[in-house]
């Protein structure tokens, strides 16, 4: 048998202890996991500094690096989100629905965990604890596989937080990280179906990819990010140029920023000289279209087909006139990753249609495409943003961890 | 381009039409629907006989032959079918929740159609309507693939429901029938990212595997239903033998049959011959643990591990006396399909207990499995039931056809 498998095995016998755990339990699990955290600061910087060492002599980029490496101010926010989130709402156990058939049989629709949720991410190590925590405050158990870089942080982290369920009386196989790192070992969780009932990738396109073609066990598909701004002939230009520049440049490397801007003809003219001016504050790359280029001259390089279905996430924007909204929405629905889109306009009916016919998890309305996250949405915690329609779309909550049972109670009904 | 991918694109070209379609529209829709099905009555049940034909030259068996036959009965039942739909409350642009930031953003989160929705499905013509309509009033454009056996049958239904189309002002593109039956193209289906938000195969296990297994495209595993029934030490023996016999006899071929028994040591020797007899009268054959042939007699064919996990679809149950509450959970989660499940007991705690433990979806207490179905339910309409615990999970309504979208209005607000 695997190893990935008798891991799997492991979680599917410890997995009713926490699916039944009371709220007030798992809360005083999460508190002791924050608090095992902070007393467990050199062990964890001791572990990191390892993963570091070994990713600095592999020669891996620096913002890859900067992911990669804890600190204490990190660790102590790391903790600060687990008691965060010990503080949200149960979700299991809320009643959605409930009625009375005509024979007399009283069904309710209960919230439920999932079950087992599986993880698979790159080189953030903050991923291990902030997964694992909503993934135990929804009742489920959850089998961890992170990128090789921070292989030792993992463990170390997946350690201390065993030993606090067992501080609470509890089966430490509820929570397991898979420490092969081999990509043998990821395909093999993308197949365990009967114990997996749901897989979560988080990172970049590639893992994304991966795991949408070869998993075999239900997939939330999460991230990318080609967001849009349609600039309509009615907008108030000042507020466009700054929602532009926000969501382009105050974070270019998430997937809430800003990719391509879309701009009417009639206000071209005016616009996009004044958000150019913006832009250059931070050397912002515009790839633009003909129209673009001859208003805004021939510094401006060419926009390709394949710059318009770009998620650049850095410091580079494609830029396109079109002749009306219907353009702007046929544009988005064609070159969208449909994470998060942005109007701005003061006509009522340009709004309405855009937030209808554009067909993204979040459309906005004269703001900027960044707020897009669970954190900034009221959920308190998010374990990603998913792209994809089924089961959850856009953030996800505590909400998205968890599925539905029918309870119906009878005296005796035959069909 | 195959022929599969040159359907998906008229779909995905054809789909925005059904996205934004008025209720008032997609209901009259359907009505058009149901008068056209009745009106072409002759078309359909010639297409039909040559299906027959076909399918009994080769050797069908009596059962399929049946599931595909249509009457003039039928297709009344089909038309009336539809009606029904097209009366149902139109799930499409309900908010489901709605707040205020401190920032001032108004977000709500509206209920959207999924988009284009897959269907694989075998011998039964009927689910060619049911699931198209279904998919319709959702604002859901739909590729159907039937099994090759009625495949004339689908043809036709297909074509009426597009000349319906027509006739409304809209394009048939909304609606396509995969016409090659081909394994190639079932495989083809399952590969259409981008193209389907969703595939739903509704059929035998063997289908079901082969999508689960192939499929990178999100897909909602439905159907099969090993469903148990626990009689508890402090049941009303006479319900249990009234709720095993329904659940058992009543239907034998579909999912929510009842196909494995459990009862509590304490009323074995009562219960078992009592239940016994009343199964006699359908010559249902009895596989029994060790306990159970003791009481019943060497006359019980032994049960092995592998009856415990079948879904018989016929005559058959197993058996098996366990030695408490607890083992029957143990038991059912072990073997489940996680379909439907029902105690017999008047012991509150016991009830309580099983209806949570029971990882299934449709938990009962004191009625027959046979009730889990979208229309007993009181959805109406029905496009199967989901075995997996993302998305939807038990009968599926309208609403399983359904996604969500945030809806954010803001006055210039940045990150």
């Amino acid at each position: 048998m695997s190893n990935v498998m008798s891991l799997a095995r492991r979680l599917k016998a410890a997995q009713p202890q926490i699916a039944h755990a009371p709220t007030e339990l798992k809360n005083r699990l999460l508190l002791r996991i924050a608090d095992c955290l902070c007393a467990s600061m050199e062990e964890i910087l001791e572990a990191n500094q390892t993963d570091i060492s070994s990713a600095a002599q592999n020669g891996i980029p620096n913002v890859m690096l900067d992911r990669l490496s804890l600190s204490e101010e990190r660790i102590h926010n790391m903790a600060d989100g687990v008691r965060k989130v010990a503080r949200l709402a149960d979700p299991v156990g809320e009643v959605l629905s409930g009625y009375t058939l005509v024979n007399g049989l009283k069904i309710r629709k209960e919230r439920v965990p999932l079950g087992i949720v599986g993880m698979i991410y790159e080189s953030r190590p903050n991923v291990t604890v902030d997964a694992a925590v909503l993934c135990l405050k929804a009742s489920n158990a959850v089998l961890l596989r992170g990128g090789k870089e921070a292989i030792y942080t993992n463990i170390t982290l997946t350690r201390i937080m065993q030993h606090a369920l067992e501080e609470e009386g509890m089966n430490p196989d509820i929570l397991l990280l898979v420490e092969d790192t081999s990509r043998q070992s990821a395909t093999e969780m993308m197949k365990l179906n009967g114990y997996l009932d749901v897989l979560i990738p988080r990172g970049g396109q590639g893992l994304i990819r991966s795991v949408v073609e070869n998993a075999t066990v239900p997939v939330i598909e999460t991230g990318a990010g080609n967001c849009h701004i349609y600039i309509d002939a009615e907008a108030d230009l000042e507020m466009g140029v700054n929602i532009v520049y926000n969501a382009k440049t105050s974070r270019p490397s998430v997937c809430n920023a800003c990719e391509s801007l879309l701009v009417h003809k009639d206000v071209a003219e005016q616009f996009l000289p004044l958000v150019k001016e913006r832009l250059d504050t931070k050397n912002v790359i515009i790839l633009g279209c003909e129209e673009t280029r001859r208003i805004l001259g021939e510094s401006v390089a060419p926009a390709t087909e394949s710059d318009y279905a770009a998620e650049f996430l850095g410091y580079v924007i494609s830029v396109k006139v079109v002749n009306d909204l219907d353009e702007a929405i046929r544009h988005i629905n064609q070159y969208s990753t449909h994470h998060s889109e942005a109007i701005v306009t003061n006509n009522l009916t340009n709004s309405q249609k855009f937030t209808e016919q554009v067909d993204s998890a979040a459309v906005y309305v004269n703001a900027s495409t960044r707020f897009t996250d669970g954190d900034e949405f009221g959920f308190g915690a998010e374990i990603g943003i998913s792209t994809q329609k089924l089961h959850a779309r856009g953030p996800m909550g505590l909400e998205a961890l968890t599925s539905t049972k029918y309870v119906i109670l009878g005296n005796g009904q035959i069909r």
